[in-house]
């Protein structure tokens, strides 16, 4: 099933519907463009315009994989702190359950091929002293990817099964009544992965996509991106699954499987941060339609998201410095999703406020 | 009583709990340092440090004034439409109100002089009609200023009344348990106001500090600019009392005694945009210490705006093309306090989670 590109013919009776609230014209700024996004998915998916937005059980996947380059010293921190990252997302201690809490977004994380499997004593352990923290799903591809430095992160067979198992978890939520999917991830070194995805993709100069992850110093970049030019030395081809058996990471296809899942239900899907935007981009690649579905929630402070941004012409909602991942860019900027429903669906016409301007 | 400056005898101890947690020291950009504001503040208040931020009844109070400028063509709209947004507002119509909802902020509504008054009918129909939507009080300097290009905008017994009347509402509301003071404001012309204020006090030319507001084109552009000056010509002072009687709003000098009563009670302000952001100013020429207490909670696209917030060295929460007023900007901005509160609060440290970074 191919996505469908919004049909953009509700167009400009959303924006008379905008126009009509009392406030000067475009005085929401960029509330205003994000009003006509949300309720344009909304129309299309319902075949007839839509008076109000709604946004019914948002949801963070966050998927967690570990990355074979990680031995080559290109982070700051082992690849052990994934899992250990993944078990405080079940204990609800990361900033991504705060601000799920905080915006009332339910909070499911997926294992998509960490080192070491949660075991079942540990999700008891969280389920007993955290009641309701996060959902936890395994679809592990792996026990973490090849080092694509030297040879492909996974096999086209392991792309397949990741963007499979990304569609499952998306649609199983859509059915269950969620309308906004919101994305995060974890893993260390993924910088490295998304880098060398976003350099395939968009021809640009690795020194260009690569940045300082969490935080390597001057020399450890320059490191990292002598592997990456080598490994991209290997990848000649457009085609999104190589590019993603060659460099991907296993969240990053389970992710790209997300994205194309939610676009294909015709859903609005909420793209975090460096990470997330790159499995926005190859999804992109396999489908052009997919933008007209993404929200951009924040501009990272990673250098390689303004690059990323551009491939989509995107302004994001906020900018404040954020280089975490987990999707709390994400979390955070939900509520001006929010509050863009409240003012298209409540707001007072000029006419219905008697309002002589 | 004057208003105390912040001792940051807490600030080492906040860092050190916000650096444990779990990610890398810096990754929440913006949020860190918003956290701590808000720590400081209370930790101060409470005279120890707090290892809970707590957020209490978020109330916007939106002062509502006519301006006698307005008469001479600075504004799209005519001082009836003050009015109409104010019955807007107990409608529970208007942006603000959709964003209060949105965030669940309570609003009250104050008449602090505009043209015409709200009647006891009208306010018995928006009860009826729209139960709950905002409070609504009377505390009137006048029917509108005087047109301040040619003589004071006020007396100086007004100036001090509004102060007083400002004062009195913020603690009505802060002795009722309200930790977190959003203000916002309407009035046909304020931003002439506005700039005429910003220009007293910071000095700079006025073609710096006016700006289009609501939407003149050029040409009023030109005429406002030069009603500004000629005003201008008039204020040779550092006085703010002086400053005000000649060129304040009413809804401004009332904005100006709900920053000091806050900042005194040693609670936060959430600043909106333009007209707000001058009352701060104001408030600090009063006593510099106020900006201890200020979060700025957006960028407006009013030109003036840029100038006033570097007079405070701040750097505000959100950047979304907004140019509305009425508080909106600081209603969508709370939730990022709210979510600074939650991983400031609940967000495991290092050796909570057993991470090994």
């Amino acid at each position: 099933m191919s996505i469908y590109a919004l049909d953009t013919k509700y167009g400009q009776a959303i924006m008379d519907i905008i126009d009509q609230k009392t406030k000067p014209v475009g005085a929401l700024g960029q509330l205003e463009q994000l009003a006509l996004k949300l309720a344009l998915i909304q129309s299309n998916k319902q075949q007839s315009l839509v008076s109000r937005i709604s946004i019914n059980q948002p949801t963070a996947l966050v998927f967690a994989g570990d990355h074979g380059i990680s031995e080559a010293g290109v982070s700051i921190a082992p690849s052990a702190v994934t899992r250990q990252m993944v078990l405080n997302f079940l204990n609800g201690g990361a900033a991504i359950n705060c601000f799920c809490r905080a915006n009332n977004i339910a909070l499911t994380v997926i294992d998509a091929g960490i080192i070491e499997p949660i075991t079942e004593s540990d999700i008891a352990t969280a389920a007993e002293q955290h009641t309701g923290s996060a959902s936890f799903i395994e679809q592990r591809l792996g026990a973490g990817t090849n080092n694509f430095a030297t040879m492909p992160a996974m096999s086209i067979e392991q792309v397949k099964q990741g963007i499979a198992y990304g569609e499952q978890i998306a649609n199983q939520h859509i059915s269950l009544g969620c309308n906004l999917v919101i994305l995060g991830e974890m893993g260390i070194a993924n910088t490295s992965s998304a880098a060398a995805l976003l350099a395939a993709v968009s021809k640009c100069e690795v020194e260009q996509c690569v940045g300082y992850g969490t935080g390597i110093n001057s020399q450890q970049l320059i490191h990292k991106t002598q592997l990456l030019k080598k490994a991209l030395t290997r990848v000649q081809t457009t085609d999104a699954f190589t590019i993603l058996s060659e460099l991907g990471g296993f969240e990053i296809v389970q992710m790209v499987g997300a994205i194309l899942a939610s676009a294909k239900a015709k859903i609005t899907v909420l793209i975090d941060g460096f990470i997330v935007s790159c499995a926005a981009l190859i999804a992109k690649l396999i489908d052009d339609n997919i933008a007209d579905y993404l929200v951009f929630a924040h501009q990272s402070e990673e250098s390689g998201h303004q690059l990323l941004l551009k491939q989509f012409n995107a302004t994001p909602l906020i900018n404040l410095g954020l280089r975490l991942g987990e999707g709390t860019g994400a979390a955070l900027a939900l509520p001006l999703l929010t509050a863009c429903a409240h003012f298209y669906n409540d707001m007072a016409s000029f006419s219905d406020a008697g309002i002589s301007v």
